[in-house]
């Protein structure tokens, strides 16, 4: 089916690899033969919530090979494009462990008071008081940037407000657009082909979501593989007018 | 300037009788002579937090003639549309004191569990359990109904997000549009003429914003004078394309 062999995966998770608490079938196969060919890989996720190690043990715990250094979350390439183009900064957080971690990692100092930079992402404890401060330091000129604008998280409980959610808040307070990093944007995808050393046409990026995976790869110029196991169907395609380079029904069928 | 003399006024606050703690001058002028001249008149407000009582007593202070009964707020007609169109309704409330109180007073239950009825307005304690309650019941298919959508809140502090910044964030996590009851759409409007017991024709809209109280008359057939003391200006009628029937600087400037 495919004619060149990758040099690097672009993996998402939830949908392609696992839904909710059980793993798709094929994905477990489909990683263990990328470790066999040593073909690189990052799990590129648009969750800012969790730290990498927790990433990395949740897969594990389905039987998915994953170190902490192999997940590459939103949070993660927010905090290095502030580092790139803020270094420095004082930044104001709306969101959970994962962000505030990142940031600090990178060396940013994470305050509520005259920040330079405002950092949303999802936040399950957002409030009245974070909408407010984020939206009054952005109207007094602080940058402004979203994690990621997934509308909804897709939960037991339900489709849950998600990171699209807190920020369209935060943009509407503050009358102004933020700087998104998560996918569709190709921020997250620049850095993430620089971790593995993979120029685009080298790198093929694996996933469920018409929206969001596979239009990352169909604006950055990258091969994308879409699974149908997660939201979107191959009747989605004509659908939504998002192309993927290639579609398969489980992960089992594809041939690396 | 006017050619007819309005049974009945509609007349906005914020802007046009007085700016944060100070009365416009004119304003107490214009009212004391409506008093005189017997002519019938409401103070409408989108804000929905406070009592028709606080709003009196705030207006008073500033010795304008007010009474609880001539201050009707987007709480007041959104209690009155849910018990017109959804009598004995359970109502999920996203609100503060003003509209709570307004919806027990005619009669709904007011209550977080499987409602058949969102109402949503400003609330300073928002928080991301309120989003998800609501999100997740209209999604479940509650009518979701919006006091109002003003953008933001002018305050001593700043901008501060309002109702409309509320409901934008729960129209997205819920995928549906909200009934809006406050200016300008022409819910409140109707209602506010069955109790002034005026026609369109007869009444005059009294405000300084174009795009709530002079789009409100636009919309509703009804006249409209324009005082340039708040938010807009004579210039930002070009811009707005929503033209006033009246123009003045200062509302003694206004014969009745």
């Amino acid at each position: 089916m495919n004619q060149k062999r990758y040099q690097g995966y672009l993996i998402d998770l939830d949908g392609t690899l696992y839904r909710g608490i059980e793993v798709i079938p094929g994905a477990v196969h489909f990683m263990k033969r990328l470790v066999e060919q040593n073909i690189p890989y990052l799990y590129l996720t648009n969750n800012s919530s969790r730290l990498p190690e927790q990433v990395a043990k949740h897969l594990r715990g389905f039987g998915l090979p994953a170190t902490p250094e192999q997940v590459y979350t939103s949070a993660l390439a927010t905090a290095q494009y502030v580092q790139k183009n803020y270094p420095g900064s004082k930044v104001l957080v709306v969101g959970e462990e994962g962000l505030r971690h990142a940031l600090i990692e990178v060396g940013m100092t994470v305050t509520d008071h005259e920040p330079d930079v405002v950092v949303a992402g999802i936040d399950r404890s957002f409030d009245y008081e974070k909408l407010k401060r984020a939206s009054l330091a952005i109207q007094d000129g602080a940058t402004y940037i979203a994690t990621n604008v997934d509308r909804v998280l897709p939960t037991e409980e339900g489709y849950l407000p998600g990171s699209g959610t807190i920020n369209i808040a935060i943009s509407h307070a503050s009358d102004t657009k933020p700087i998104v990093i998560g996918k569709p944007e190709t921020i997250i995808l620049q850095y993430a082909m620089d971790l593995l050393h993979t120029k685009p046409d080298e790198t093929l990026i694996v996933g469920d979501n018409l929206e969001t995976d596979i239009l990352t790869g169909v604006r950055g110029g990258v091969d994308t593989l879409m699974v149908t196991t997660g939201v979107h169907s191959r009747q989605d395609v004509e659908k939504y007018n998002i192309t993927p380079t290639f579609v398969v029904d489980y992960l089992d069928k594809w041939e690396i």
